[in-house]
């Protein structure tokens, strides 16, 4: 299974790389509490599905730890009111609630408090354990599918940052490089946060990937001048239909790979796709402060008092996806079908889920 | 005529507001030479086709009275050779070439080094009136067109500072403003110079039009929102068949207004349309240098050893355009039919171009 070393759970602290810092400085940050957790993933400096659920998985643990009734109905209580605490901390991404309520349920089923603890640590790991697995297997079902694909453009950042294993997307792009194929990739700097130039670009690098930054929008350009084989991106959540949230960009890259007749994939782990979720419009999307597009790395670009519509994802619909690579096999049209199969098959594994 | 206050020609020199700084400091520079003229169309100091233009022109006026042969033969000679070195300044915008090729045109028919001064300076004069001209042209077409439109969606910068009257695109909006509509604009930020968010955003606002900024990748969704009733931008050239070279990311956002049936405006002079262009693919696409994506206000916000594809324009096919909105009229499909007839008759009323 394939580690990465920017997130490590020590025990009664989670080490983490803080993403705001990157490319320009490698910095650990440590959290200790249930706040710590909420404010690093509102801040953003923990983002990324998949690394989000990870660190709010361990965040409910630290929630127990930092005030830990000795009363098992009283650590009951304190249980639910950090799962929904840090559940809320952003509303997008579908991998906070899996991983917070997977230790909801597993700690719940304590006899005693001690045992409770026992279990939220269990689940936690486990929600890693299986995320990296994820990654791999998401590389595999993706190599499979696109081996001998070169050009890519992708958008914000699906690697080792948002996860905890190798990737989504990028855990692809990996696996094709490690066939030995020569990849061309393009990034979209994704703003206003700058995921695809400041850790997309840095990731590929670090593994010797080739890889060129791009305007969001440029990527029409891009797609109109040949450059591009395939759009290669994540997901925040994914409803039954297919409909999919990923960062803001995304939708505007899909209608024209569509135009240009480049297949455009989303790579996510099955637990991406939210049963409760039947279409895009269902899926509520989180709107970001203006200040973000005003202030760059720090400084101030534009006037402050000028109104912003900034929200942090857009919906792609299920009709510009080519495919879904997942964990559990690769999806195709039509969407319904096969995104129920994978769910119905998923859910007959862990029938305690 | 509506005048800008931002564009004065001073007789031995030419004062224009450095872009680069707006909108934190309103700085007027001072151009004396051909070479100052070229180092502040080439780091965008004055952007926007019609204020390229309109420097280019007063800029060949600058190198003429840097250093004026007395001999009318090296006169031309001079003359040849700054309008060479200006009209090259930037590759894309068409407005810079007829501006400079129109001095040349006056001056080379001078019978004496005075005169010579004379001619270019009133043909560099003539390019300005025409422009401001053209502007207002423009909005009251626009107004025609549009009346009762309130939402826009627009990009980069078209207005006050790109050209030296009210502008192009935004022109329509002033004009629209005026009948007392309350607009809404979105203002697309265009990366990686952040036109629209330092320059359309400041002008909006002073002229008291309601603006928020959104990025750039965020026009799909915005179009998906029904925030837009129509996509209103500018153009550095226009082919024949009506494609359209301007602003990298105007494509992308043509590409979802026609997926959301939204009508996709561009507002132009006549001498924006390139009679020796037959189609988009003609058009030479200036490639900048990667570092305008890794720095933002001065700081590095990214690795700049990566690369970066950044083409300063795209090129909008002409069936994702509604109309062109001209200085000598609404332009509507078929493109090939109404463009001819437009340049033909702009051609006979001026015999001697």
């Amino acid at each position: 299974m394939t580690d990465n070393p920017w997130f490590q759970w020590k025990g009664d602290r989670l080490q983490v790389i803080d993403q705001t810092r990157l490319p320009l400085e490698v910095h650990l940050l440590e959290l200790t509490t249930a706040t710590e957790t909420v404010d690093a993933i509102a801040r953003l400096a923990v983002r990324g599905a998949p690394t989000i659920g990870a660190v709010g998985g361990y965040g409910v643990v630290l929630g127990l730890l930092e005030d830990f009734p000795v009363d098992l109905q009283q650590a009951r209580q304190r249980l639910d009111d950090v799962v929904d605490y840090i559940g809320s901390a952003r509303p997008t991404a579908i991998a906070l609630r899996v991983a917070v309520e997977g230790v909801r349920r597993a700690a719940s089923a304590a006899s005693s408090t001690a045992e409770m603890l026992d279990l939220a640590v269990k689940a936690a790991g486990d929600f890693v354990q299986q995320d990296r697995a994820s990654c791999d297997a998401m590389a595999a079902n993706g190599v499979e599918l696109l081996r001998g694909t070169r050009r890519f453009l992708t958008h914000c950042n699906t690697g080792r940052v948002a996860t905890t294993g190798r990737g989504t997307a990028l855990a692809v792009l990996y696996a094709l490089h490690d066939t030995g194929d020569a990849l061309e990739v393009l990034a979209s700097e994704s703003r206003p946060l700058l995921q695809g130039s400041r850790l997309t670009a840095w990731e590929l690098r670090e593994a010797g990937i080739d890889v060129r930054v791009i305007a969001d929008g440029a990527g029409a350009a891009a797609l109109s001048a040949g450059l591009v084989d395939a759009v290669i991106v994540g997901a925040d959540r994914i409803a039954m239909n297919g409909d999919t949230a990923n960062k803001i960009g995304t939708f505007a890259h899909a209608i024209a790979a569509k135009r240009f007749g480049v297949p455009f994939y989303v790579a996510a782990p099955i637990n991406t796709f939210d049963a409760n979720t039947a279409t895009g419009a269902d899926i509520e999307i989180e709107l970001r402060d203006a200040s973000e597009l005003f202030r760059v790395g720090g400084v101030t670009v534009g006037d402050v008092e000028t109104g912003a519509w900034n929200p942090a994802f857009d919906v792609t619909p299920a009709d510009l996806i080519t495919a879904f690579i997942t964990d559990r096999g690769v999806l195709h049209p039509p969407f319904l079908d096969s995104i129920r199969k994978a769910i119905v098959s998923e859910q007959s594994k862990a029938p305690d889920a």
